[in-house]
């Protein structure tokens, strides 16, 4: 009997505080079934590691240590922000990736990232049909801003949303009990492009009429400077103080990011920052208010301080059962989450086609932003409020969560070349 | 035998995440003495709740409800910044503290806040010496920023400097974990007007060589963009990324503040924020590295989701210190923490004179710096380590930190006179 092939796994694009959490998933499942999988290899830096070589051997980490990652954030094995071309651009790309691969027996490909990495897993699904070296790709699903189709949430999301509920609703009894003499309006910038579902996230903490956030700025709705003015204005006239929560990637009717740093990152995503400032700028001038900011930058999506067990659970989920597919044959899919009912909430494992995840954004649909496009709908407030449910905190020493590092041993080389990363 | 005198128990100046604890002491120790100490009647909105006779009885909250406090960040009575004059400034404002306080027969003052609020409590405590209305006043420590003399450390500094140390951590994993291909520098500002205190505790996250933070700036060490920026890119040759925690009150040799708002609040401090996108402007025109940077402000003072068990604890220590002081007949003086070792880390609570703690600033002392001022020395560590040991997580329902809000039921007013605060 021949031994079984190894996999490859790696983390691609922006970390969360529980991708490690499928890493471990995945490692986990595959040491369960030594027949059917061997070594775990995982790319350092994500798939660049792979590109150049640099494969770490995760069966040099103890269970103790693979168990920790379950309440470490970030990416433990290191993420890229770096997108396969397609395979008339950059063949030697792909060339260069089923070298790597056969010199280290690999025969499935585990790839945990959002909807650019989906569709370079998509990409590495076809390299059997293509170029004649079958590899099973599952993709896991993985992205703070919720933003994959074809999957009730993604995993990193529910913790993100966390953050940011519990972020507005402390800032938010800071404002009331000091708005008298002091700050009445307070702006939460949260990280998102395109997608509001970190901002809208907040509104999760507005249980009774009155609560925090007042106001939610989303990248779905046209910002309109005078509206905005005017509810901030309304709120501060009834409650004393106005807070809200703005999605860095608001833009106005024009189509310019209200805030615009004018930078590019390496997907070529206009680099955003800024919406708060922005923001308080108009409400000082216009209105004379006193405001504060926070922006909340990766600080919200490396909280694993505060994360949501729903989260965590399904960050696991989701990556033993792209092992236990890649066991039962399958590849092209993302395991994906299957939302059974709300209330309570109940939910399962099912696979979703890669050529149908790969590039599709899902921002918030129309039904889940009140009709003054300045807060969520009860519909919405059903689809969040079970993502952010449950607590389960990291451990603690000398009052600091002890996050795990692994040792990351490289795998010895052997295809006997270096490969350059354009 | 006279019915006992009542209490006047306010909030004042910034809230924390634990002023609230204090609260809940101050009022479960005088229920516990109603021989000694009649209703306690709380401020709404601080000293301003006393001006224009604005109180709150306390009585009408249950026991649940106090005990509630102890897990609810901000200031549950309303605090204000609101400084009193001295006695020969605005006697009106006095003539009418004294006229409530008789009218409400209140023979015991807590004050419970920072520098400035000493000064009004101190004041408070001569009505009787300058203006023959006796009253016991007490002072109960509370500032993020830790710069009140005479105690160990000052309740709610240690939830923040949690805060800052779990912060840092966490965003330094998130970007160890990316900066082969995203960003290199990360920048967590923090509050913090002229003490480095909070800027410091970030170095807590630090415990081996190479850990978060690399580069911690001060507003005790001038601001030499120079050297920071050869600093920076020393860092980032050698660990590949860069993490900083910055004061928002860090100025340069020509002693103006790196980032400078321009306005003023009504303490007359000048406002500050911005020191992050600054520094973040440095870095990128002259080293052109990539950057993010996060803006803690408010949410780290109101940060009761990750507040340290110690700074709670000390915090209801000094508010039950306070009125059994005020029950042996005391006044003029502040409910102290007193270190008596560091490891393991033990404290009683002693006095303090108020006139020599009013006004006065404690700022970080030099041999709490690094000698190349970018950091912590070890002395710094045993001081600020078990300030943040230990936790103590609020209640959640529905995935929330279920904070308490009081009926705050306003005490029947009895002067007959309205009073406009100027």
């Amino acid at each position: 009997m021949p031994s079984p092939k190894n996999a490859f796994y790696a983390q691609s694009g922006g970390v969360t505080a529980v991708i490690n959490v499928s890493a471990a998933a995945i490692i986990e499942t595959a040491r369960r079934h030594p027949d059917k999988i061997g070594k775990v290899y995982a790319g350092r830096d994500g798939i660049i590691g792979a590109l150049t070589e640099d494969l770490i051997d995760t069966s040099a980490e103890s269970p103790a240590s693979i168990a920790a990652l379950k309440h470490t954030p970030a990416g433990a094995f290191g993420s890229c922000r770096y997108k396969l071309k397609g395979f008339d651009k950059n063949q030697a790309e792909y060339e260069r990736l089923i070298e790597v691969f056969k010199a280290h027996d690999i025969g499935y490909f585990f790839y945990n990232g959002g909807g650019d990495s989906a569709d370079t897993c998509l990409k590495v699904s076809q390299l059997g049909e293509k170029m004649g070296y079958p590899i099973q790709a599952i993709h896991v699903p993985k992205t703070m801003d919720n933003d994959l189709p074809l999957t009730d949430c993604c995993p990193g999301f529910g913790s993100v949303a966390k953050y940011t509920a519990v972020s507005i609703r402390e800032a938010g009894f800071d404002l009331r009990s000091m708005c008298k003499t002091s700050t009445k309006v307070f702006i939460l910038e949260v990280m998102g492009r395109h997608a509001g579902w970190t901002a809208a996230a907040g509104g999760l903490a507005a249980e009774q009429d009155g609560d925090d956030p007042h106001i939610i700025l989303f990248p779905e709705v046209v910002f309109d400077e005078a509206k905005f003015l005017a509810r901030v204005q309304a709120c501060v006239d009834q409650h004393d103080y106005c807070t809200i929560v703005a999605s860095e990637g608001i833009r106005n009717a024009a189509g310019k990011f209200v805030a615009d740093a004018g930078t590019v990152d390496a997907f070529g995503h206009t680099q955003l920052g800024g919406v708060a400032s922005s923001l308080a700028s108009m409400i000082q001038s216009q209105l004379g208010l006193k405001y504060h900011y926070a922006i909340a930058d990766y600080l919200m999506r490396a909280a694993r301080h505060v994360a949501s067990r729903t989260d965590i659970e399904q960050a696991y989920a989701v990556g033993e059962a792209a092992v236990e597919m890649a066991i039962a044959g399958k590849g092209g899919v993302m395991a994906a989450i299957v939302r059974q009912s709300d209330e309570p909430y109940t939910w399962t494992i099912g696979e979703a086609p890669l050529d149908q995840v790969a590039n599709v954004e899902k921002t918030m649909p129309a039904e889940f932003i009140s009709e003054d496009g300045f807060h969520i709908t009860e519909a919405c407030r059903r689809y969040l409020a079970p993502l952010i449910a449950g607590e389960d905190y990291p451990p603690y020493r000398n009052g600091l969560p002890a996050y795990a590092r692994l040792k990351n041993v490289p795998a010895e080389k052997k295809t006997g070349r270096t490969f350059t990363v354009s």
